[in-house]
């Protein structure tokens, strides 16, 4: 009850404080981050010695190095903070922002205006930078934020927190618009998902358990992507060199990430000549192949695909490989086994180019590019708040303008209906 | 079970024509929509005969005339059906409509292309000219659709999918792009609602009782509006002809719609001179006015309002008047008893203009004009689907366009990440 009570508090305020910010102006928004960043360079040396108390309960409770590593605040990770925050205060401001305007034949102009959501919870795993960062991207538009992080991080994040609000009171901008749920109890979580009537939309960042776990719970909008199943498809009039080098740079250079690939599909007809040329290049950087019968007829020795690897986002160096007749078999794989989050077509062929763009919905479609390019920063939305693998409000990855929305607003001169 | 199993095959095929539909072009879809108006008007006859037995049942069962009216398919609402599918054959086509383009410093070149949220539920009361109405715009936005109405209008509504599905068949679009609900059981509703894998969005039409039931129940993601508590301030820089001429419209045109008056706020320094104007012409037409304490001491012989008032819709000839100090107290009393549907300010005061459709974050807002226009058709979006007051994904009246999403499509030329 108590725990219900204090997160139903946070919430109300938080509504109270979105209000607020979404009247205040895009420089007072910006002097306020620039603010937050020097404030956090300011306190480097009080944050990481509250850290080193989240690393040392982390130790003793046996976490892994990774997740000690991602945990751990340093001079560089409070300074990339900061300049996060001073990256988020340069972006252009999305609300009030009027995306259209026509005039109706009676005379009235009718126009579209971005404003904020309002309050977007945001429930996350053992990073504390996300504190900054998603306060950052919640402040400059115009939302309140509500941020619940990992056990781990408690004390990181609430130190965090703090001091972005010290900078709110300085420029009488609410407290209540960045707010830490403040205790590690998990009953807070499922309160915090109660609450439809103060916060507009919940986005959990983390791995898929912790995501089903807020989708089963929560009575709030969610925004989320399960699962990056990403492909890319060779077509049979590909640069193979071009290929080869896209293949490498999406399988190896972040295998651990949503993007990344995990499914190859190759054209039955350039499968004997490319597939030993990406095999060689892979397997030096100890990429685990995975193929179907047709692929281990010109890869004899690497191991068999089986259905549930079709399904798989590895997110380590596998890699599934499958041969397809045409591109409709690789459209139909794609639809029956990806999880609508990136796809590329590696092709020489404009109307086999054009054909993929316009059939293939995933959030991200690509020709001749790496899926590792399904990335807010990559796509120049100038920030990333996550990525959405459902099509309502937000498909692909997320900015600043997919934490508005739009109202319509209206000038007359006395106009009524008939 | 056996209503479950079924459901889930119509749903499931309405997902694989879904995939189908998304790819169809402009032309092909206007065809079938001409055709499909052609279709109902040449079987006017067999759906009013049939349109007699669901009035039938419905005297039987002592639904009330005004159902009845609403129930009855004549000549003249079939023809409007068959108009109705013509204007959405002449709407333009918002699928694979690129929003934006740039180019990346990398080269790459990004855009933002339109496609079909994929299958849409609708679940509706008794008008069975919904039936061809949001199969249309389903169709014309590349989605497919499943429609669930009232069980008085099952005959009706299955008579006239029955038509529209010949005309699918004929063109060789899949026929699961419009299904009905075959069943008139509750049962069939609750499973339709937890069919989230192949189902994108429910869009509930009808009263607060038959919506609120929707959302309590639904997995997949509903876009609704409970109620439109509309609010009318008249500034004290109003012209008060155009005052008293864009309340009344707004209160009388039409009072049992979402968008009509139910709350008139008026400022302190021209209530003496306004309300006496607007209560003599509102009372000629029996509306019924129910006054704060203030309002009360102006207009003596009225009823007092209750707080409960303030939340009324009253979908009838009742009005709630309150006299507010300040546009500050306007702004606050439409926050906290406002449905965030539309709100409407009459002043001739630029400042006060500027500051109400910046401020009041309702999904409509008007200067000098009435509430009634807050209306797809009124707006211009050339439809409507229906009315959103949750901010995600739409927010205020619905057309097309807010039966699609976006994809991100990139084109590239080798580029991998570094």
């Amino acid at each position: 009850m108590e725990i219900k009570n204090s997160v139903q508090q946070i919430a109300q305020r938080a509504q109270a404080a979105a209000r607020q910010m979404s009247r205040v102006s895009s420089t007072a928004k910006n002097n306020a981050l620039l603010q937050m960043a020097d404030e956090l360079i300011r306190h480097t040396q009080q944050l990481i010695k509250v850290s080193v108390r989240d690393v040392a309960a982390a130790k003793k409770s046996g976490l892994s190095k990774a997740m000690i590593d991602r945990l751990t605040l340093t001079k560089s990770t409070v300074a990339g903070m900061a300049q996060g925050l001073r990256e988020v205060a340069a972006l252009p401001d999305p609300v009030g922002r009027v995306t259209s305007m026509w005039r109706r034949p009676n005379g009235l102009v009718v126009g579209r205006m971005r404003i904020p959501l309002g309050v977007i919870g945001i429930i996350y795993e053992s990073r504390p930078n996300v504190t900054a960062d998603a306060s950052a991207l919640c402040l400059k538009s115009g939302n309140a934020v509500i941020l619940r992080g990992g056990s781990e991080a408690i004390n990181s994040n609430l130190a965090i927190a703090a001091l972005l609000q010290n900078i709110l009171r300085k420029n009488n901008l609410p407290e209540a618009a960045i707010s830490v749920i403040p205790t590690t109890e998990r009953e807070a979580v499922y309160e915090m998902l109660q609450q439809e009537e103060y916060i507009d939309l919940i986005i959990p960042r983390g791995g898929e358990e912790l995501i089903r776990a807020v989708v089963a719970q929560s009575r709030i909008p969610v925004i989320k992507h399960y699962k990056g199943v990403c492909h890319i498809y060779i077509d049979a009039q590909a640069d193979l060199d071009m290929a080869v080098n896209i293949c490498f740079n999406a399988k190896v250079q972040r295998p651990g990430v949503c993007n990344a690939m995990e499914t190859l599909l190759v054209h039955q007809d350039i499968a004997r000549q490319f597939l030993p040329l990406i095999a060689a290049k892979l397997q030096q950087a100890n990429v685990l192949l995975k193929g179907c019968a047709k692929t281990r007829k010109i890869l004899k020795n690497i191991e068999a695909a089986e259905e549930k690897d079709w399904y798989a986002e590895y997110l380590d160096l596998i890699l599934a490989v499958r041969i397809v007749k045409n591109m409709d078999e690789a459209i139909a794989h794609i639809e029956q086994y990806g999880s609508l989050h990136t796809e590329s077509i590696i092709t020489n062929d404009y109307k086999n180019s054009q054909r993929f763009l316009n059939e293939v919905n995933s959030s991200t479609v690509l020709v001749n590019a790496s899926t590792r390019f399904s990335d807010g920063f990559e796509l120049g939305l100038g920030a990333e708040i996550g990525i959405s693998t459902t099509k309502l409000h937000a498909f692909g990855p997320m900015g600043l303008e997919e934490l508005t929305t739009t109202k319509f607003i209206i000038y007359g001169e006395g106009q009524v209906r008939t």
